[in-house]
């Protein structure tokens, strides 16, 4: 399997981090972002969108992070991870929504601002995050993982834009119990790092 | 199950709408939006993020309408629409992502700007919905559906809030593969309109 992969993008990191906890080997191939080699051929052959992550397993060609990380788990990474139960997938994706809905036009995309110059509406993203951050907080305060009493992709898919919204000049020392939920995932075995983490 | 539901939300519909095409028997909850019903207790008890649609089947309680896609499908409405091969969940689970960012946050967050007054950068929606369209009009092109050759989930999570584009004053009429899909959709069995579609 190969990813096609930017170190500083957190999707593809939620890819490489999965990979990591559950043992998966993936062929990594860095892309030229800056030479804009993933805005055309060969790449947008691969994927249309001109964007990161892009996972080619064999004939299956997948363009994004939440569904790569149902691919990888499903498929090489076992049932911990992603179970056969539509109820339990069903929980587990109300968190794969959130990653590309609230975190991704919140933190994600304020970071984008701060670090990389976006030209973004920033006072809406922190708005967003200034939403979803308290409810993320006090879903983890019962909680060690956000589904299924265990770790599943649902905390991967989470976990690389909360943990890099400090890069979006987001504060996290309001949110105890999401400074404690990262700090247990940096703990699982396997755990991988990346920038800004 | 129950529904508890808002006629005028295009992520209510797409739970209605799935419903309606996989035959599957809904008690509607009607919320009193307007009147904040969702924003106190006991509906912040089910969905303490004070959104809608909100599923509950038994001990089960899903806030996401994606999520709630998958376990409608897994668990009454069958393998055609959301079938047990990660593989194929994991083609379905891109769309499903695409509807929870780029569509909510191009054509349904234009909409809600027009139509309710949502004070949300207008500009941003409509870039955004100026992208994703045309990459979903190419990808229809030699597609009768967007995952799986065959109506799934996807389609009923992507198809609602294109359907409402226009609301948000975005015209469609440049993107004739989608407008094509919208018919087809349309014509399913089972198939339900809302207000706006």
């Amino acid at each position: 399997m190969k990813l096609y992969d930017l170190e500083l993008s957190g999707n593809c990191y939620k890819v490489r981090l999965f990979a990591a906890l559950a043992n998966i080997d993936l062929e990594i191939a860095a892309v030229d972002f800056l030479g804009g080699e993933h805005k055309r051929p060969p790449l947008t052959d691969l994927n249309p969108w001109g964007e990161l992550p892009i996972l080619v397993d064999g004939d299956l060609v997948l363009r994004d992070s939440q569904a790569i990380l149902v691919h990888l788990a499903g498929t090489h990474g076992g049932a911990a991870w992603w179970p056969a139960e539509p109820q339990l997938q069903a929980e587990i994706v109300q968190w794969l929504s959130t990653a590309a809905n609230e975190i991704q036009h919140g933190p994600a995309s304020a970071r984008l601002v701060d670090k990389f110059g976006y030209a973004i509406d920033k006072a809406g993203t922190l708005a967003r995050a200034a939403r979803i951050l308290p409810l993320l907080d006090a879903h983890l305060a019962q909680r060690e993982w956000l589904a299924l009493s265990r770790p599943t992709i649902a905390d991967c898919a989470m976990f690389p834009y909360v943990a890099l919204a400090p890069e979006g000049g987001i504060d996290l020392s309001p949110y105890p119990n999401i400074v404690r939920w990262i700090d247990r995932v940096k703990r699982l075995p396997g755990y991988v790092a990346m920038p800004g983490t």
